[in-house]
């Protein structure tokens, strides 16, 4: 049996392997039209930032072998053509026509079993100036050298990365954090991270950037990248010019499947991958694909999605190496878990953001919490930022988001998520898990259970709760109608007692005895710092009768996280 | 509706408060027999270590309020009686029979619905001299402070903990790591951990345990506890006198069920535990249990356990809380999850332990792997050690352990695992898991889905296992019809080349070149750090033809950890 497989990187050159594995008897050509392959892509951003000492440590194996083309060839006995650029797949004659880069020359290899890992292209932003020298996107690796070396060379002071997506973010820390530079981030939304977070969890990682000296500018349109002699010089949007020396476009990727859609493999249409099934067979079943040209279920929504991501290549490229080895296996699908490092913040999320969700036509609502990540008691316990997104009417758990500190808290909580969201949970059963605990690690109840009691108590009715924009609004323009309730000790209360005319101070453990200073004709609303003494206390105003008891979600922690001005 | 809570801990606090909360006209009596209540008691090895800096610390709300009676009584708005025996139950007439222990009188109070929430009692050794002076169970907050106040008053020098389980281990390290005491750990069984860890995790354990100074006596027959004049002086086993002027017995609990078993309340003659229903009722349906004194059913094995976990406690109380208060709400189960950390090491498991599966019937077999916790390139990427135990005809997934440095990694892992296994997952099922990736985090693939592929590939019967005690046991002798082949760098494979004569190095990448050089008359015995490697070669040679070829689990990287003489 004879596999080409086309694209040497996470998916690909594990196929290749699988199928060696499965198979030592197999011939398995992997081409790739760069020169260095296998490298982790992932890495790039914190080989830039120097917390990975050089390129090779992205290519090595985790015994610091080099996976370089005769790695491929003496350890896994796999045939490597790099530099070798896939031309057309001949699919009646079963041949590959390639395109040696150096030569020019072409040949035909014929194949038993293709395997497509073409990977994803980045987009464009379509502006003028977008190929001037200086304007990168992070797709390669030869790329990364550069902009390592352009930096090294003290090349660059000012940078301005376009995208605030995952990658956009990584890249703004790697300028950022190390090398000091000058760094303004743009983004085309209202909200970094939009198709990750819902704003009431962006807007703490974009307090935390701009503490972190990033110049940070959101609704950018950009008209231009503007240059000079060739050379890139800054970026023109609709309202000002930023001056760069170096300019990151990071606006996403597209599917690469243009060599598969040329030779009359389906191609979807609407999300530009090529279309297979769970065993990652293309509407060809002599060829497979996998990795970010293809098409995936999202196991929420049930549509088809592309979904880049390097933990979904690798694993998709094993799927392919044993279906082609005999031994089956499927893939079935991506609830779509990130998780990213930003500065000295972890944040991570699964399934559908609120604003998706409701897009997606479900009735989505959403609970907040803060907690510490481990018993409170604990030294150094941090606190964490966590969200929840569910269905009012089925109860159905739809997403989780997290913001914490730099641990591998917001890891495990994202685990747990991630491994029984395609079981279809509902809030209910998010009760159910059972997460293990002790004091250095967790609290007795884990913050997941947590933020599942605040969605749980909101779906059976127990309190409604208010915006934090809205009480905000209220707080600001003295909004006679209401009164806000601090709850918390005086000292913690006393900014906002000073601030705000509308704020009242009732300490939470008197609470009891003092609600006959409470107004029956105003909107009450209960602040403390998460939510908690508040919705206990909006218990016992609901039942002596008060009607208009409101408790915002999260407590005061999150506008105080957001810059807010309250305490 | 008055509800009586006997026992104000995790479960009786939390059931009260919740009914309160859902129903704030509720009568709520809390009666604990101590004078502290609410206090977390899984936080005494942390305040006794000094990691938590005075006793109110482990009562405080997070607000850092005291949960002291009052603190219930006008946050709350529980009555609460301290210092109060409940000594009878009548179902008949539902009243309480209690002792105020300051005076000696006895009341009646009446329930309509009552919550049993006693906990447990210590398990005793049974042996001469448990109740000397010095002589110490985990079980209450007086205890706790009476021992540190000894150490701190410079009392203690020798400290003998009884019982290397989940308490005994952290006590361990509470009297080893801040006092630097002269610790000696004693365990009945030939292990630490022996209801949590299998051998092949628990040695890297007791290893740590040793180099911290710790002296760790396995198989220990304790005899007697030796005092004079009262006091203790030392613990008495089959073999030797360990001096001690501090004693902890930490042998593990039983369910305080004798108040229900006396009013007539079923009580499971096998667990000692409070049969309860999902909802959490017992056999009288106006009586609810929870905590450690019930009995739950194990959604392994679908028997019935007692469980006492701090966390299960917790999501307990608030059930009973639900139901009492009229919102039906249900506790399903146990996969028996925890974590430990110990010195250095974070420790976690759920599931059965493959001895514990064996016992149960299942055709257990087990997957070991070990892996940084994030990307290998990425800094700090330290190693941790997994283990996976699942039934061969099934495939089912019945256990999980891990072994890895102090971060949360660990919980991670546990966390994805904990909340599948209620859905009885395959070992293909774990292939599916998208576990978040970004190289600060993770690796691409996460350690879950890596174990999971040598358990796959054992299923699949792609290469055959042997144990580390028979490598060693071959190397030792200088088995003849043994190989052994280190496929590492040269430098790695020196050490044992050196010391023993049945190993031969052939370098991994260079293998294909080499097969002619090895023997077919002899076993093949394939190592490597982590037996990837060795999977690989092993594969490669069975397609050649070679039929005794083994490759031991894990890597060379488990007996090093041991200990063993193997590098």
């Amino acid at each position: 049996m004879q596999v080409v497989v086309i694209g040497a990187n996470a998916c690909g050159a594990k196929a290749g392997c699988r199928i060696k594995r499965l198979n030592p008897k197999a011939e398995v050509i992997l081409i790739d039209k760069d020169e260095v392959i296998s490298y982790g892509a992932c890495g790039i951003p914190y080989f830039i930032s120097g917390d990975v000492p050089n390129e090779n440590a992205l290519r090595e194996t985790s015994y610091h072998v080099v996976r370089d083309e005769r790695f491929f060839e003496n350890a896994k006995g796999l045939k490597v053509l790099i530099k070798t650029l896939a031309e057309e797949i001949d699919r009646t004659r079963k041949t590959v026509k390639v395109r040696y880069l150096e030569t020019g020359k072409t040949e035909e290899i014929p194949y038993d079993k293709l395997v497509i890992a073409t990977g994803s292209l980045p987009r464009r932003l379509n502006v003028p100036g977008e190929d001037l020298d200086g304007v990168y996107t992070i797709s390669s690796f030869k790329g990364a050298i550069e902009i390592k070396e352009r930096i090294a060379r003290g090349e660059v002071e000012k940078v301005a990365v376009i995208g605030a997506g995952l990658i956009g973010l990584e890249m703004t820390e790697a300028f950022r954090d190390l090398w000091e530079l000058d760094v303004t981030l743009l983004e085309y939304f209202p909200q970094i991270l939009p198709r990750n977070l819902d704003p009431f969890m962006a807007r703490i990682v974009e307090r935390h950037l701009k503490q972190k000296g990033v110049n940070l500018l959101l609704n950018a349109r950009i008209k231009e990248i503007v240059g000079k002699e060739g050379r890139v010089r800054g970026v023109q949007t609709e309202n000002e010019f930023i001056e760069a020396d170096l300019v990151i476009v990071a606006v996403g990727v597209i599917p690469n499947s243009e060599l598969a859609r040329k030779a009359g493999i389906l191609v979807s249409p609407t999300t530009g991958g090529i279309i297979v099934n769970d065993r990652l067979q293309t509407s060809d079943p002599d060829i497979y694909a996998g990795g970010d040209c293809i098409e995936i279920p999202h196991l929420i929504t049930g549509k088809k999605v592309v979904m880049p991501m390097g933990s979904l290549a690798n694993r998709q490229g094993r799927v392919i190496g044993s279906n082609i080895a005999g031994y089956p296996a499927v893939f079935k699908g991506t609830v779509g878990a990130f998780i990213l490092k930003c500065f000295e913040l972890s944040i991570g999320g699964v399934g559908l953001t609120l604003s998706q969700a409701k897009q997606e036509g479900f009735k989505a609502d959403y609970a907040l919490n803060n907690q510490t990540e481990r018993s409170h008691f604990y030294p150094d316990a941090k606190y964490a930022y966590y969200a929840l997104i569910f269905d009012r009417e089925t109860t159905r758990v739809l997403g989780f988001q997290a913001v914490g500190p730099l641990t591998d808290g917001t890891l495990a909580r994202l685990h747990a998520i991630s491994s029984i969201l395609p079981h279809k949970p509902l809030v209910e059963d998010l009760l159910q898990l059972e997460l293990a605990y002790a004091p250095p690690f967790n609290s007795a109840l884990d913050p997941i259970h947590d933020t599942a009691h605040v969605a749980d108590n909101l779906i059976k009715g127990l309190f409604r709760s208010i915006s934090w924009e809205e009480v905000l609004s209220r707080l600001k323009r003295g909004d006679e109608n209401t009164l806000v309730l601090d709850l918390r000790h005086p000292k913690e209360a006393e900014f906002n007692l000073k601030t705000y005319k509308n704020v009242k101070h009732i300490l939470y453990q008197e609470f009891r005895h003092h609600l006959q200073e409470i107004p029956q004709d105003k909107d009450i609303i209960l602040i403390c710092n998460s939510s908690r003494r508040a919705y206990e206390v909006a218990r016992i105003l609901q039942a002596e009768g008060f009607e208009r008891i409101y408790v915002p979600l999260g407590g005061v922690s999150f506008p105080v996280r957001w810059g807010e001005k309250i305490k």
